[in-house]
């Protein structure tokens, strides 16, 4: 269980910083905030999801944390650190949500302090609206919680960044290295919202709404994109990104040159093969 | 309304026409069906779905009927008629509920007895499971029915097919021509089922089970798809289908060259006309 006495600073009250400071402080944890937007912050302590916050750094805010989560556009957060790390209390655990791992570890072990220990990891939520007003702690229950294990961490930081993954009632806690991730996001994630942007830009469709079934929309439900967050997060993954996006349209040039030739043995095997994968992924109501 | 008295022919016991005899039936109207597979004629009576039915060609069930509802893949459907129009009742009214437009019309005009009035409908709803065992006439509750007017049609029997959708409870009638039907369907419905085939056939992705959201399965869900039905109506929208192909993959393009360029003015811009054009499909809950 993650100890009740720790001192929890949440850096960023957004959507999913937001999220984590009404999830702890539901669960009785003690949570103070820094983000940039003093609505956000005035919210925060309205609506109780915080006990202290500012909108501009407190030295002894971030002094006095034990854990911290910054929830972060990745560039931000370096900038934030190596302006304010010199603020932190020897031993303090760090931890981010950010989207995209390899460059934002890479960046950040070029200047961390030594006596710090920042275990990554990634929450697998979301929701098409952002900010601190949408936050909503249920969206964890169904979501995944990835922890990337650090050569140097310690197992007691390890435990403490489970523990708050646990205490927001994640689905499931895994462990993938930050290779892993990269892709497995770069697919599953970044690869879909390029789709959804894609195929809403590839036709003026305002006079198709009304024939439009659920598949058209679950399919394109991401196509509600924060063009500054995704740009962010397109780049810094763009390696393993361009890799999916590759394979994808070379994918999909056999599929079309197979429609071109009348080719029905080629289409139906690829059909045979998706509808194979896809079982895989089937959960109750599908 | 329907009259009550028209005896009903469903010609094709699957999904759709086990719902459309589900859904009349319990509407009162009379319902017969022919259908190749014994196994579906007999499901259909015990769970009164229809009053009776044939797996072989009865004429008389065919002379009987005031209204004809062919619920057969397309090639089938020609077929069947060109060797069963014979037994049609003069002035009978025919309708279908083939997924693609252009080339059924063209093929049926060209041999179709001049007695007979054939109104062209497309209810768009499904599953991904089949046949009349999985019948569910609730399908249709939030789902459009499009009339394909034709030259020829008289209004009555126009009429007739529209109060059909009406009795199934469809959410909006609407009537389009067939070139723009075909063009709708190859955009929202076959270029969707493409897109979600080639991402599962563009990697090999069970071990990334454990990590999906929810968007990954919504985008994917169309990928269990039966690929006899389907690459016959890809097939036979080939022109209408390439070209919305043609169209994505030019825009994936554009979008895979930023992403390589850094260009992150070119990526915001597509992303906010996605979040925009996305914005007019919304519905409550999204």
């Amino acid at each position: 269980m993650l100890n009740k006495d720790l001192n929890i600073l949440i850096v960023g009250l957004g959507l999913i910083g937001g999220s984590y400071a009404e999830g702890l402080t539901k669960n009785g944890y003690h949570v103070n905030a820094i983000t940039r937007s003093e609505t956000s912050i005035n919210y925060a302590l309205e609506h109780n999801l915080i006990k202290e916050g500012s909108c501009i750094v407190k030295p002894e805010l971030i002094n006095n944390a034990d854990l911290i989560i910054f929830a972060l556009y990745p560039k931000v957060l370096i900038k934030w650190l190596q302006t304010n790390q010199q603020y932190f209390k020897k031993g303090v655990v760090l931890t981010d949500v950010t989207g995209i791992k390899t460059w934002v570890i890479k960046e950040i072990k070029k200047f961390l302090r030594p006596d710090v220990d920042f275990v990554f990891h990634h929450p697998m939520a979301g929701k098409e609206v952002y900010g601190v007003q949408n936050a909503d702690y249920h969206i964890f229950e169904n979501a995944n919680y990835i922890i990337i294990k650090g050569e140097n961490n310690q197992e007691s930081s390890l435990k403490m960044i489970e523990d708050l993954g646990h205490v927001l009632n994640f689905r499931k806690i895994a462990y993938l290295t930050k290779e892993e991730h990269d892709e497995m996001i770069g697919f599953l994630s970044q690869l879909t919202h390029c789709i959804a942007v894609v195929l809403m830009n590839s036709k003026e469709s305002k006079h198709l709404v009304d024939y439009t079934g659920d598949s058209f929309r679950d399919l394109t439900r991401i196509a509600s994109i924060n063009e500054e967050m995704w740009t962010e997060l397109f780049l810094l993954n763009k390696e393993a990104l361009l890799k999916e996006i590759n394979n994808f349209l070379n994918t999909f040039n056999l599929l079309k040159v197979a429609i071109e030739k009348n080719d029905e043995k080629t289409i139906k095997e690829m059909m045979k093969l998706s509808t194979y994968r896809r079982s895989f992924f089937n959960k109750k109501g599908d």
